[in-house]
């Protein structure tokens, strides 16, 4: 359904002709992210400043229009998929790097900046600003705070919410709010920056953010080192951390995530279990010493091949192998990865267990699932393989994806360490969850009383995440 | 007023007759925590459970008894005055260490435990909970959360609201909720765990806390260098951000700071305008590297004297200096600290011309300001010196306060980085900020509707602080 002639005028008189876009193609592009889902908008806005935003909010709280915020449409659970209809608004024209502050620690941004355009503009002070996702290279700062994103490096420096100190938001009725403050803390009322960390956009939209900058490393190094089991490489995870070793990234690929990487990429990777990669940095007689007490302890613990490096040129090889994962996996078998049970939290010590409990899942369903991911700090990537043109894969796989969410749950661990709600896991994100879903709930009703803001989402998504997978489906016909 | 009879029959039928007190002098005592301010409650109760507090939660709900929640007492900003009289709900029974998972990096607590307490029973694992507040020895880890407390170890290892993982909370109407999980991140819906550190008390009580352990440092060295001016010692502090060094500490004294602990303890400080001491923490080389270079940074901004040390007698007696600052204040120029500027945060950068501010302020107002802290991460402790006995001297504090944080405020900073709002900074925290100020109480309203839980602080203390100063006008009669 298109906008009213009013309101797509309004629009295109905040923000000008060129950007608003109420085409067929352009509806039809905004309509997915890099989830499952599909749901066409009614138009795409792109603002290009704060008040821009804010007048847009207020016509869409006047008009009660469904809003729908967007970076670069990278998230992996429907996030910024518009399943109310309404308009997508793509915050991509908002990308300035406002500042870099190196002696107050913090940098200043627009939420459209790119996670490794901040990176290259921090480079030349020394700093960088860590939570590294798997999307770096395209995803946005605003993105990764909404969806309270995180990485590789997350282990050693945290996850974007421990690096946001301030936020300017724009809320429902279009108000424009500052939090936070240009220090590096604050005791001064609730910590609303870290509240809109992780909101997906259901609460307000982020216009600017500031950011605590670290120093970066002088030097890294890295292992990888394979295991008989999966029990034997979480041995070696638990004295890692009862040596008191501190790894910049700590790593797994499970037996068919090695299988994956060795048959598309030929990489010589042992046939073994488990493997882990642990990188550690600083300066580097302690990256060396450290690397050599982790494989000590690795070896101890029952590791086959162990593999050391220091010199960036064979790191980057062992790391070859890690990136090469995602790639693999997306033939592996015959079947393609969907991505329904691929972000689980759970305590580091439990990650044996559980990737255990996710190959009888896979065999008692049919399926092939590969699991990897951040190891250290008990993140597991679950990659479910299925034929997506087969009903009978699709039905096996939310089965199994309920199973597997159950495994986790009972481990004390989350539907979603890095990867956000959004639809696909909105059921289990209730379960989870239990009585604070009321109280999201209620945040959300009182920021946000006409639920004009990203509707459909987290609590208000459907049980059934397939019933919005209107654009998978509507290719299997 | 006292409680009615069949409302504190209840609570003694919930906690046990020995575990309330409705009598003169407990009600008097706990009337008063570490701030200027007093008001008597009805009675104090000491829940030993979960449980236990859910259903004084439900009880004070259902008969509209004000609810205010006490872990020592050791807040400054009035957070655990009950200034609306009802209870004050005291949590020191529930004092356990529940867990230390060494390999899953967290520990769990209940609040009643205290932060040293803490450190002990971490230190046989080799690891520690860091965020070191002055009042470590005393206050509890439920107290640090509600306040969102931090100190001298925050520039380096993240304040409280950093290392909190997850919560049990008991809401307004008793309903218990858990927070976070048992990995070290969530992406699971709005981060909660967060929202309550720092609500002081106004969203709900915390029964149970998650909390991630870092491994304790191997080794730490520090140096205390001396400064003709504060803008020398402000450049030192830029250089050593600039030149990616990473201090565990970094605290600065100004003139009056030094020449109290000077007069007090007779401790050989050099006549300086400022004193920064810096620690860095971790491989002994990699230490006395960073320390050297550290001390030469100094050096080349100006400083005179530059003491270094590492072994650990040395190290305290560089720190005692620090140490001395409080009490030696407590007395200084015959009059003594009132905690009502105590707290500023401000950017790094700001802070030789914001402390020098001070300077002014205080002559202006015939008073006595001095000037110390966390200077590495612009969290600066404001002492401002009157005979509390005189009116004259309270009106001139009030004035030197606002102003003093209209310099904080314009320079971007807060009213408090880590002491809290409670009664002593409400207007000030309303003034900094404004339309966020309607976010909080929306979400206070939505959270606790009938308004039991710590009334009258924050958002809805009153413009004039010192209209709850009873206490201390109490004893100027």
């Amino acid at each position: 359904m298109p906008l009213n002639e009013a309101v797509l005028a309004g629009l295109e008189n905040i923000v000008g002709k060129g950007n608003v876009a109420a085409d067929a193609a352009a509806r039809y592009v905004y309509g997915s992210d890099a989830s499952i889902h599909h749901h066409t908008p009614d138009a795409v806005v792109r603002p290009g400043c704060t008040d821009e935003v804010s007048r847009i909010v207020g016509l869409c709280d006047k008009e009660l229009v469904p809003l729908t915020t967007r970076g670069a449409g990278t998230g992996l659970s429907g996030q910024a998929v518009p399943v109310k209809g309404g308009i997508v608004l793509e915050m991509m024209r908002m990308n300035r790097v406002l500042s870099v502050r190196v002696e107050d620690l913090y940098c200043e941004v627009e939420p459209g900046v790119v996670f490794a355009g901040l990176n290259r503009a921090l480079e030349p002070h020394g700093y960088w600003w860590p939570p590294a996702p798997g999307s770096g290279d395209v995803c946005t700062i605003g993105g990764m705070i909404a969806n309270s994103a995180s990485g590789i490096r997350t282990v050693k420096y945290g996850a974007t919410r421990d690096l946001v100190l301030g936020l300017e938001v724009v809320l429902a009725d279009g108000t424009v709010i500052e939090t936070g403050n240009r220090g590096l803390k604050n005791a001064s009322g609730y910590q609303l920056e870290k509240l809109f960390v992780g909101s997906e956009g259901t609460l307000g939209i982020i216009t600017k953010a500031r950011l605590r900058i670290v120093p970066r490393p002088k030097s890294s190094g890295s292992l990888i080192a394979s295991f008989p089991s999966l029990e034997a490489a979480g041995g070696a995870i638990s004295q890692v951390y009862r040596n008191r070793l501190v790894p910049s990234a700590l790593e797994i690929m499970d037996r068919n995530c090695i299988q994956a990487v060795k048959r598309k990429f030929g990489t010589p990777l042992p046939d073994a279990e488990a493997l882990i990669i642990i990188e550690m940095d600083g300066d580097r007689r302690v990256v060396e010493e450290d690397l050599k007490a982790a494989g000590e302890i690795c070896r101890a613990a029952g590791a086959g091949d162990i593999d050391y490096a220091t010199d960036p040129a064979k790191v980057a090889m062992i790391w070859e192998s890690r990136k090469q994962v995602l790639p693999s996996m997306a033939s592996f078998g015959g079947k393609g990865p969907i991505s329904v049970a691929d972000d689980l939290g759970m305590p580091v010590s439990k990650v044996p267990e559980v990737v255990r409990t996710f190959g009888e899942i896979a065999r008692r369903n049919g399926l092939i699932i590969g699991a990897y991911g951040h190891a250290g700090e008990g993140n597991i990537h679950g990659k479910v393989l299925i034929d997506v043109k087969s009903a009978r894969d699709w039905e096996a796989a939310r089965r199994a994806t309920d199973e597997i969410y159950e495994a986790v749950l009972k481990a004390g661990g989350t539907v979603s360490a890095e990867h956000g709600i959004g639809i696909t896991r909105a059921r289990l994100f209730r379960l989870e969850r239990g009585a604070s879903i009321e109280v999201m709930r209620r945040i959300k009703k009182a920021l946000d009383p006409k639920g004009i803001l990203n509707p459909g989402k987290m609590f208000d998504a459907p049980d059934d995440m397939l019933s919005e997978n209107r654009y998978i489906l509507g290719e299997c016909d």
